[in-house]
């Protein structure tokens, strides 16, 4: 699957910037504009895109949807208006985040378009489309920026492929013996005897939910040790 | 929960603007602005602000990130860069959607601080938050444009507890009856018998799979009529 964003009629350079920027922050290289209202050399869109003037460089410039129809094997449609067709039935869309699991089962060049700023895409483009996704908004105002709606879809996309990077955490054992650590530590400043069993639990449930990373294990691990000396020294 | 989004000293009025917007995008009220670079009533932020002028309207400003503190119960940090910490391991974060789910399980005032548009938060202000969350980005360039990584954080948080609307699909007996019509489609168009069985199956496997509205079963049925009506003719 290869993915192009289609910006159909955009009206202001800015936008194209911004799009290509974030394009390039979600590692998405193919920018297809379809009769912008700018040219992609002025100062606001370059300005814009930052570090991605390169997907600028290489947008492709087209004069109508039917020519960026022509692009693709598949052509997917944006809106964030709940819209009704003629006879006032809701159409069947995707949301974004099941659009995001739907599309790397798609094979070929998957378009996927925006439409102008204030009017989005037309009723004759949206019926080209094979189908529609919608990004979920507030009812009260459900209008995104241009670049704020590709930012979304194109960031669903993203993270379903995401891994995550790793942090160690403390194993078991390691767990265990910051158990006993506290136990020593609670002996250490004569915690009153009838209420250790439920202090212990409610550490053990404590650091359960906290997850420690190794790191963090060791230095905790580290001021009990201190704590447990200091207690000791004041006992004798 | 009460969420309050806070710019940590931003330094372009259009930035404020589409953050504005975008909150009211996803329902959210209360911003905080500290020590921004720009007058709230600078014409780029009003015009970026678009439907939402009572948001910076209502906007308050701050003169530090301590200040900020103040104000909230938790203050929860942004980045989209892994950070390490003094030690060089890894500093724990939440990765955005997993930050969406816990959020709502606190009480009180939850600050979301998103740092300086070319330097982010400043260590000493990462340290003072209770937690980090991260906007996965690609490697390549992970910097996000400010109201782009507002944006994505917002919509999680939205997305955690939309619900969409409920289009109906055809019922199972919507679909029996479908597919006695498909019976009499193939036998009104003389379709050979040792094939029916298996298009049989897959006309079922196909409508099952597409998960009809109620108005695509009533479209289609139709079609269906006229085209049994149509064959039938043409036999006798």
């Amino acid at each position: 699957m290869e993915a192009f964003v289609i910006l159909v009629e955009p009206k202001y350079a800015g936008n194209a910037g911004a799009v290509a920027r974030v394009m390039k922050n979600f590692g998405f290289k193919n920018l297809i504009l379809v009769n912008p209202a700018f040219s992609l050399n002025e100062d606001e869109c370059r300005k814009f895109a930052m570090h991605a003037q390169e997907i600028i460089d290489n947008a492709e410039l087209l004069d109508s949807f039917d020519e960026a129809l022509e692009k693709v094997d598949y052509m997917v449609g944006t809106t964030s208006i709940e819209s009704r067709d003629d006879k006032h039935h809701l159409r069947k869309v995707f949301l974004a985040r099941d659009f995001a699991k739907e599309i790397y089962k798609m094979e070929g060049r998957v378009g996927i378009a925006f439409g102008r700023e204030d009017y989005g895409l037309l009723n004759e483009e949206i019926k080209k489309c094979d189908l529609l996704v919608k990004i979920p908004t507030s009812d009260e105002y459900p209008s995104l920026n241009l670049s704020h709606a590709v930012c979304i879809l194109l960031y669903e996309l993203f993270v379903s492929k995401y891994e995550p990077r790793e942090v160690l955490l403390a194993d078991g054992r390691e767990k265990e013996k910051m158990y006993e650590f506290f136990d020593e530590f609670l002996d250490a400043i004569n915690y009153p005897v009838y209420k250790k069993e439920n202090t212990r639990i409610l550490f053990r449930r404590v650091i359960g939910r906290a997850m420690l990373s190794k790191w963090e294990y060791h230095t905790l691990m580290g001021v009990f040790k201190k704590a447990i000396q200091a207690a000791r020294r004041n006992k004798q």
